[in-house]
């Protein structure tokens, strides 16, 4: 392979100038960068590459911070559940359990118009007469509260400390430094200012090419508790991203009331298992447009500096969430983001309407792995591996990494392999890029959230494991690399839009019941219910997981139960005697699978009705299944967690709920460890051997077969 | 031990009367009865025994129901789902699914008032004029449905064949016989011919001293399909009780227009996992009311004969449910029914109201079990000391076997066994009754349904297996044998009734979430959940099991979570940081336990919340924790299968959530498989060993302890 340069980016620092030197021209990098915690040296300006700078809009100007506390950006919280004594008042502590350092009350806003006390008991709102506030005790009183009833107070705080930064330096045990305070960009003093103060940094920084935004103004929510330890986060979450000043003008376009308990959804903050309401829908919508708004005030300073935006994908990214109709109007040049898997590499470099993305490799160049005895290649290996699959299904435009290079620098295996992967990461972007690989099929997620949740349904906080989800999360990783056109559909899409099915031959509903990945109470409209019947009547296909369509109505637990040809037992059911238990292990879908095949958490008490193919029971409850339903075919699956043998297994149910068993063989590996990519437009293909020991394999193309020996990860490149 | 006589009755038949003479003798037998397929031979009723006749109110009497089929009895039923074609109409049968042998559609009531066609996809009632019956097809044809809705139909069927004579005919295969059908004994022509074939019945058979009623008039749900199998089985179902001169009453009396989706209740027929509506509850408390006041007839019918009343607990035994208040009015002289278990031993011993109760015990004399290879004598130990266990809370009066004696002839250890079971029991009956045995505790088993469903909640059959309630009907069982007051309580009962929770110690509430066994719904009462926290509060016990109080509602999955100390992940609250996994193995509740604790199903998704101890994290999921909660205590357990073990856990469980842990060693029984159990007023205790091996022990009286060896099974007593 001839050395290749370009699309690649590393970190630097003042103590390591030579040797960035050295590895920009190791790993053929074109662009530096710095990072939180590290300083740009102004030699390297000078070095041919393109300078990154980190630029943080909402904070790392404490000054200004502290001679605007009112602009200071502020988050709903709920305070925990307190139930009432038998007789006389009952004091909430608002802060319990919240890190002071973090957060403070917000008493400069009227508190009897922003904050609200429930009795969760009845769900009814505590008028103001009935309780005060203590600042001395930081409680909220409630004078007569309902004897044994449980009560919250829901109110507004300052982030005092903004989370990401306290996060770095708790993190890396930061000393001698001052908390970086969070001011609030949406507000009008600092608007103003900020708008200034980029103009100024961009003057004061001639030698950057690229603002980096980390990100624009509301930091997804993130708290700490009084030991500082994560309390909460959801990277999706926008309950920072509130202020009077915001919701007032929210309410004047949503032409109706705001309440608190509209983001603080009974303490859930409307996460993404929530079936989100009306009124946060209308809230996110509101949001993104205010933001993109402003945000494309800021980039288009950034353009007018003739330098590039690029902004980063996290932290204050909310309302920038990239896959709405609005993010385009941003003007952004580019995208960066940490890719931890294939589900989150496809979410940057999906991302419509930029010039490139890139994608951050891991890992970081922090201590927690480049320690002595740490195995930085190990984590680099499994990362590339990962992230590869789903990069050649659409590749970001440039890789890059992060953190302290002085670190990285002591373990010179790494920067070796390191410089193996940006040499095949240009070979790879060189031979797919511009072409629309392949697709098998088209297939669209079904939830609440649709595109705006792209790739990132499941995801509490970027990819980190969940036990809850892993077995859910493992499809979206599935589809991640898998040569499907893949889509993310709402059900609002659905209802809107008549033609919302267009163009899409099987749909998939992931998750638990009543949650909004399956959809909970919109199954109760009809319209939605006869709109995927229909859709597989006349022969689409169907993959539920978990308990797909799964809410309580109407004689069914699994709304979809005619459809799936499966019910879920709970109880109710339960003097119904059931027959359908025989096993047909002989199936086209579990021709390639492991056995047992790992369902994850799986699902209890699933049981087949009449008619229904059953492919694998275990422990009394279905785990696999298939049923006919009219011209279409429908795929049951209790949980399918992240393997090469479960991608298969998708992969295979796909192919078999589209009538398509026999169009397997193309552009396919008789080895579910080895995955082909066909870019027809390109007059290439590739055979990827996605582990780390030697594989054999059978490569179907799509004019005939040839066996193939691939070493440990290789990637073998043919011309069509 | 000497030999003692009574107290017990065994069955017999034309062909084994020397042998049923010589068993009478052997067993100390007191009475003889016959069963459904023998006959009582004459000859016996000089022998001094008293005699039982099976008495069959409703069937056994085809000429009569031939002559009048209006009167047969009806049953509601809910054919299939079915899905409405893109256009056209929609045909379903109603018949699919079920046995023709045993049901025929009722086409002679008005079917436009009794049927009711349902479209499922939005709860609509189809008017009927929407809809036509095609007799030769069996088919409902709706005219217009909407496209891809699913429809039902809700229709009225006679009860063609009695469901117990087809299960008996089917089960022992007879042939060459007329298939019983059932007739309506509360329809007017009926009930005449009812009480005057009654007192000719009497008049025919001086020499029978009991008329066992087997039962009343309505048959518990019982569905079989084409194949004959069992489709649908309902202990507790009152779908069979119904006929439109019933619910024209039963219109009258409540006052409000009668629906068949009150029974339907969505194809789930009302099971005791449905949190029941208003209007079911209504229709029970008619019935039983009805069925209590003709019962009543019937036995004065039988007591004016000069003979005695009994009543088999089972078949047709719908609206005489023993525990409510009605069941005393009918008079009934004794209960008899058959003791699965120590729960259905408590279900029958604890009837109030009758002069006797009588335990029919396993194994039934059939061939299922009375074969060349079988182990009667092993059904029967088990049996027997699984009975024993509840006996001594609470012994029946009476024992007894049923069957075909002839086939127990041919195994004479199970004769022998049987005679040392039968004087066994009487000495068991003479030093424990008429007393109340010693109780550490009074505890109240919490739920949808309270005292009408007294140790039977759990039951969809009996005591079969059920996988899905093993874990909770272990409880229950548990209960059945243990030192304590055990009482049955609804919400109901709780929300009209201050006074409900006086001298109770400790409340359980046991079961999945949103079923009638943990409420449901029924938390959003307020008043249920304060009187629940304040009981517990002001110094209550309190046991969950499973999903205690789950029910999505304000912030809350288990609406207790606050007094649990536990909460139930369903993704929603995936963005909180849970810290509180270690585990205290080292605590009272756990002393005598099984490690690891057999859990049973268990329940995923349980984290403890701050400031509960964690006793039993399994992968990830809480399965036994204590909280205190003001003065009180409560204990989550994720599921407790019945064993001795567990039996004993639950037994430390109510004394370490009463404060009570020093109070344990009194009537104790250091060994957990050996009981102890006191009748103060009788000055008698007894220490027991369920186990079929020898057992050690410390035995703990009220003044002391001493170590005593028991061998197999052994029952020792002692005067105090």
């Amino acid at each position: 392979m001839s050395k290749t340069t370009g699309r690649v980016t590393i970190p630097t620092d003042l103590d390591v100038i030579d040797q960035t030197v050295d590895i920009l021209r190791r790993w053929g990098a074109d662009a530096i960068r710095d990072c939180d915690g590290t300083e740009f040296p102004a030699q390297l300006s000078q070095v041919g590459a393109k300078v990154y700078a980190t630029y943080y809009t909402t904070r790392k100007d404490n000054a200004w911070a502290k001679a605007h506390p009112e602009e200071v950006q502020q988050c709903y919280i709920m305070s925990p559940f307190r139930c009432a004594p038998e007789s006389g008042p009952l004091a909430i502590e608002l802060m319990e359990g919240i890190s002071p350092e973090l957060m403070q009350v917000n008493t400069r806003d009227d508190i009897r118009r922003w904050w609200e006390v429930i009795d969760r008991s009845t769900g009814a709102v505590v008028p103001p007469e009935g309780w005060r506030y203590e600042e001395e005790s930081g409680c909220v009183v409630i004078a007569a509260p309902a004897p044994f009833h449980e009560y919250t107070v829901s109110f507004l705080a300052y982030l005092i400390w903004d989370p990401v930064h306290m996060y770095n330096a708790v993190t890396n045990g930061w000393t001698d430094f001052e908390h970086q305070i969070t001011f609030d960009v949406r507000q009008p003093k600092t608007r103003e200012h900020a708008k200034e103060r980029l103009r100024r940094f961009c003057e004061e920084h001639p030698y950057v090419d690229v603002i980096r935004f980390t990100t624009f103004f509301h930091q997804f929510t993130l708290v700490f508790d009084e030991l500082k330890r994560e309390k909460y986060v959801d990277w999706y979450g926008y309950s920072a991203s509130v202020s009077p000043y915001i919701l007032e003008r929210f309410e004047q376009e949503a032409g109706y009331p705001f309440r608190p308990e509209y983001i603080i959804d009974q303490g859930y903050y409307n996460n993404q298992y929530r079936v989100p309401s009306r009124e946060y829908k209308d809230f996110l919508a509101f949001q993104r447009r205010e933001v993109a708004q402003l945000a494309k005030e800021l980039v288009d300073i950034v353009h007018a500096c003739g330098k590039e935006a690029m902004m980063f994908l996290g932290d204050h990214w909310i309302g920038t969430e990239p896959f709405m109709p609005e993010f385009a109007s941003i003007g952004l040049d580019a995208v960066v983001g940490s890719v931890g898997n294939g589900s989150t590499l496809r979410l940057i470099s999906d991302i419509p309407g930029v010039k490139y993305t890139e994608g951050r490799l891991l890992p970081y160049f922090f201590p927690d792995t480049f320690h002595p005895g740490g195995d930085p290649v190990r984590e680099a290996q499994i990362n590339w591996v990962t992230a590869r699959r789903a990069l050649l299904r659409r590749p970001v435009d440039r890789i890059g990494y992060g953190g302290y290079l002085k670190l990285a620098l002591d373990f010179p295996d790494f920067v070796s392999y390191v410089e193996q992967v940006c040499d095949e990461f240009r070979e790879l972007y060189a031979n797919a890029q511009g072409a629309r690989p392949w697709c098998a099929k088209t297939v669209a997620v079904l939830n609440c959230w649709g595109r705006a949740r792209s790739w990132g349904c499941h995801m509490v906080h970027h990819a980190l494991y969940q036990k809850e989800n892993y077995s859910y999360a493992g499809v979206i990783e599935a589809l991640s690399g898998a040569p499907f056109d893949v889509r993310f559909l709402s059900f609002d899409d659905l209802k809107e839009d008549p033609a919302a099915l267009e163009g899409i031959d099987l749909l998939l509903n992931i998750g638990d019941g009543d949650t909004a990945h399956t959809g909970g109470a919109v199954w109760e409209d009809a319209g939605l219910s006869t709109a995927v019947r229909r859709f597989v009547y006349e022969g689409g296909g169907f993959i539920g997981v978990g308990e797909p369509s799964g809410h309580q109505y109407q004689g069914r637990r699994l709304q979809l139960a005619g459809l799936l040809g499966v019910e879920q037992e709970t109880g109710f059911t339960l003097n119904y005697d059931k027959y359908n238990w025989q096993e047909h292990p002989e199936h086209f879908i579990l021709a390639d699978a492991a056995q047992p095949v790992d369902f994850g958490e799986g699902k209890k008490g699933i049981y087949a009705l009449e008619g229904t193919q059953v492919l694998t029971v275990r422990d009394r409850s279905v785990h696999l299944a298939v049923h006919d339903f009219g011209q279409g075919r429908a795929v049951y699956i209790s949980g399918l967690p992240y393997s090469f043998e479960n991608s298969r297994l998708l992969h295979r149910a796909v192919f078999w709920a589209c009538h398509s068993e026999d169009r397997l063989l193309r552009w396919f590996s008789a080895n579910p460890r080895v995955d082909v990519h066909a870019y027809v437009e390109n007059g290439k293909y590739c055979v990827v051997n996605n582990t780390y020991e030697p594989q054999d394999t059978t490569v179907y193309t799509d004019s005939g077969s040839f066996p193939l020996s691939l070493g440990p990860n290789e990637i073998r490149w043919y011309s069509l």
